[in-house]
């Protein structure tokens, strides 16, 4: 699949089938995580990889728009190691462009796939620490359900010329 | 170009040939950018495009690691319309992956791209509002210099698995 496809084809998916994914393509969506750039190549991801059902079915008591996490056959919670962050506050937007490759490698792969926001929530945070017990330094960012998809959804062109300023604003 | 590849052949680069990037392309890569994922689809990113030689010269004097935008052909400077937040703090990662998508389009197309960051850096925020008579809500979140590559850096596998947690911490 062209990398533009896979850009316009990527919707968030919320039902799945039971297919399994084979752990070997589980590895392809982490390696295209960290093919992510990082500010001053700080490389803070690291990557909470769940694939149990009962712990999958423990994140939709702490998130409340994680039920597809019930069908879902993985999740990968994706978290910053902030011992690791050298310029502050660039880690976020790091994080951000490492969760959209693997919303991209899933594409490609035919999963189905949806970002669920996690920081900066507060109480979404303590609530994955806790359940996962990660260190202190350890700060979750958002988790991403996975799994073949159960339902299509279309793609839509979201171009719009009004966002554009040229040159200036 | 399969996504994957584009995932892995994407690095940053900072050399430039004279080629002129034809306006189609740079629609392409705001079309992109415009397909990225938003939480609850606020769709916050607003898109300012340099192309003035003069004005990517003056970035040059408010950004310390932007010299390539002397030899660039153009910039993307991705904001976020802070009046279309909804859920706070969540605008971070949404630009990081929308850059993300600019990134690897721009890869796709044959162009040689780097993020330069902006936020959360008060004073450099400052000038950029200042340089681009932003308004209020309009936060300038990062650059992202374009060009033909005139150096060539090889893909380079960062997967480490001791990045990786099976099930638990």
């Amino acid at each position: 699949m062209k990398t533009m496809e896979a850009i316009y084809n990527r919707r968030s998916i919320r039902k799945f089938t039971a297919q399994k994914i084979k752990d070997e393509d589980i590895k392809t969506l982490l390696r295209a995580a960290m093919m992510a750039p990082t500010a001053v190549n700080a490389q803070e991801w690291e990557f909470l990889v769940i694939r149990e059902k009962e712990k999958l079915s423990e994140i939709t008591k702490i998130h409340p728009h994680s039920q597809m996490l019930k069908q879902a056959d993985a999740a990968i919670i994706i978290c910053a190691n902030m011992e690791k962050e050298i310029i502050p506050g660039y880690w976020i937007g790091d994080c951000g462009a490492c969760a959209q490759n693997i919303l991209l490698a899933a594409t490609e792969l035919g999963l189905g796939s949806v970002w669920l926001g996690v920081q900066p929530d507060k109480k979404r945070v303590e609530d994955f620490r806790k359940l996962f017990k990660l260190p202190k330094h350890i700060m979750p960012f958002n988790v991403i359900a996975l799994g073949y998809p159960a339902e299509k959804r279309d793609e839509k062109d979201r171009y719009d010329d009004k966002k554009v300023h040229l040159e200036h604003w």
